[in-house]
């Protein structure tokens, strides 16, 4: 992709309104742009990555042998009338309609799957199932902030769980966790399993997933070796008591929750008669459990931890392109002849072999396109010069790391293929 | 795919409701649910078909050079409000918010591109530029009808152009026409195009893509070669006149529209402030181009013209799968082992060799899970019974075929891969 065709530029200044690294880094990069507080529209180097966390998510459901389906965004005020929230979730919007009917616009699933999957599920022999979406949600937030973190219009991968016995339902439940754990290691992060409070949707106590970053919301009481992880809504410790379990002490870390997971007991399967008949002839409500991941809160929160004061370090598997191609400018016009053609070639042997570049192949200054290449953040930046030339070479720089090297030309999509299939740790505060 | 463990079961009687052969197939087949009238949960054979149509869109789009990009639903009142919108576009859902604030819930996205391209194009050198997204589009219809054809909630690719002369709208638009055929091809669908009014969003002339079908809303007035097409609304001739180009006669067809481009003029940049100077530095607001292509209606619209009393008849490009595998139940228990582990083994080597089938493995009786092929309507069925291994065999039936015959267990795979390079066409009305 040649970086004059992109649509979707730099900025060279931060938005004035930004209140986390970000909402300022996505709309300097030209990821995302605010359409309004808490609604992004998302650019063509924003939807690559989003597609790229989307793809890691619905991987990893996937292998825990869900189904993927797509639900809705408006749903039935009846079903939200049957569960009794219609009046008590005071994020849902509720959507007029000119037939004189109202509409949810969803804020989660469960009145949708629960009804959807009576119909589906007769038997016990059809348990246990797991159904999910990657779809966008909507809540009525009195407050939208933090970029992408907390917004009214967002994308979340929600997962349902459909159960005949306590047991059953808790040995998904426990599998979920290592799914989730991978989700969040591919993605670059490293995310503690915290006990926390179900919020307004369960009243028993849940997991968080969380990822320690200052930007994030939540109080999290931890301890070094993470032995001990709680959200402070729920302990009964505080910041220098004792793991009661080791003796570690305790410490008060600042989070991003990127994933939720709960168990809605019975709640919603009886609202809507969800029951088979078990082997015994008796007829039981399903356990339900609940699983959540927001997408693009995920995508806000790599940004939150992979970044450095020229801009964003993207994860190799989530980066929108792979590798960020300049070419320098040089005065003398056979030596720029020479430059283009040698980067034009490059883009095409690398995009054969798999890593299709962004190409900045504009007439700006070598600090510029630098510049920029910091800002967006691809794993490694190639560099085609007159001087790299003479040397029969490419500058060749990962963006973790502060010096270049000089690779050969002839290497280059050797070295690179290496670069790819090796792991990449980003800067996590 | 064992069919056993798919989430959405065909169901024996058709919905009482359904109003047209998509809603009762679609259905019926558990490709889809219906959540509320025009609002449908898609089920994994659906979301399946669904991507499978999303794919072949997007990829004619990016080969016009589109940028893809993905855009709220939400959008600013303020924005519908600058365009003279907000109360007259009938089908606009208004959203309130408990922020004090309304939100327009997006039947289309000029109010949403056009400043954002605005922020973007500061220079004529910028242009053409076309931007496309594939999003869920919301129409307040107050009467939702014919299945995925006419929802509330629904599947759009829009696509906007931007161009600084007339010369060069009209170049990118002519290039659309063929873009668009490609894609009804490929859908399997004998497309036509139709001059039409431009309806609620502009008052210019513009074209439509009919497929002709008993299911459509559209009366199109055409001839037998299609030398002549216009919606009757625009016509001044009606049937039985003659084309004044070349005296062909004319007559009345009905057809589903599949797409539709228009000329935008300089309405929306206008409004709001889009224009860059000129090579002669003078100031002129953009021409821009809209282009839409409903794809969840595009998919209903290819049940309609592919089906047969029997069910669906997918084309391969579409199929949720490419095969359906179905293992018979033998009495021996020895002959019914050797049925199930060749199944097994074919079921794994289509996978391998990048045929997935889905593979019936039910206990259920042959003409059960006949009859289930027949409506699901993938391509090709192959069955595997104590009979056809006795001859060394397969029972290969394409779906559009009426015999069947037997194909050599070892040679499957091949003959497999030979008949899905193969066009294929399926029952057009």
């Amino acid at each position: 992709m040649r970086y004059s065709q992109l649509f979707g530029k730099t900025n060279k200044s931060a938005p004035h309104d930004a209140d986390s690294a970000n909402a300022r880094l996505l709309v300097q990069a030209g990821f995302v742009r605010q359409e309004m507080a808490g609604v992004y529209a998302w650019l063509p180097l924003g939807l690559r990555a989003l597609r790229n966390v989307e793809a890691i998510v619905r991987d990893e459901m996937n292998k825990l042998g869900a189904h993927e389906v797509l639900l809705p965004a408006l749903q039935s005020k009846e079903h939200w009338d049957t569960t009794k929230r219609w009046d008590t979730v005071d994020v849902l919007f509720k959507v007029p309609s000119q037939t004189g009917k109202q509409y949810a616009l969803g804020p989660t699933a469960e009145e949708v799957i629960t009804p959807l999957v009576a119909q589906f599920v007769q038997s016990y022999k059809d348990l246990p199932l797991a159904v999910y979406q990657i779809s966008n949600k909507y809540r009525d937030e009195l407050r939208a902030k933090s970029g992408v973190l907390r917004g009214r219009e967002f994308g979340m991968k929600d997962m349902y769980s459909f159960h005949l016995t306590p047991e059953d339902f808790q040995a998904f439940y426990d599998r979920t966790i290592p799914a989730y754990l991978n989700v969040y290691r591919r993605c670059g992060l490293d995310a503690k399993v915290v006990e926390a409070s179900g919020g307004a949707f369960t009243t028993k106590h849940t997991h968080e997933f969380q990822v320690l970053t200052p930007a994030g919301e939540d109080k999290i009481l931890t301890s070094k070796t993470g032995s001990f992880a709680q959200n402070i809504e729920i302990s009964t410790l505080k910041a220098g008591d004792k793991n009661p379990d080791n003796g570690e002490e305790l410490e008060v870390m600042t989070g991003v929750e990127v994933g939720n997971i709960f168990d809605l007991g019975s709640r919603f399967s009886e609202a809507f008669n969800l029951a088979v008949t078990d082997e015994n002839g008796e007829r039981k409500h399903l356990i339900m459990g609940c699983y959540g991941i927001g997408t693009t809160r995920l995508l806000g929160t790599i940004v939150e931890a992979c970044n450095d004061a020229k801009g964003m370090m993207w994860p190799k598997s989530v980066a929108p392109y792979p590798v960020h191609l300049v070419s320098l400018s040089a005065k003398d016009p056979a030596e720029q002849e020479k430059v283009a053609a040698t980067a034009s070639a490059l883009h095409d042997e690398l995009t054969k072999a798999g890593f299709e570049p962004l190409w900045d192949e504009r007439g700006a200054s070598a600090g510029e396109k630098f510049a920029d290449a910091d800002l967006i953040g691809l794993p490694l930046r190639l560099v085609v010069s007159s001087k790299s030339l003479a040397q029969g070479s490419v500058e060749w720089k990962p963006r973790h790391e502060e010096e270049a090297k000089l690779v050969p030309l002839a290497e280059i999509v050797e070295h690179v293929t290496t670069f790819m299939n090796e792991p990449y740790e980003t800067t996590s505060h």
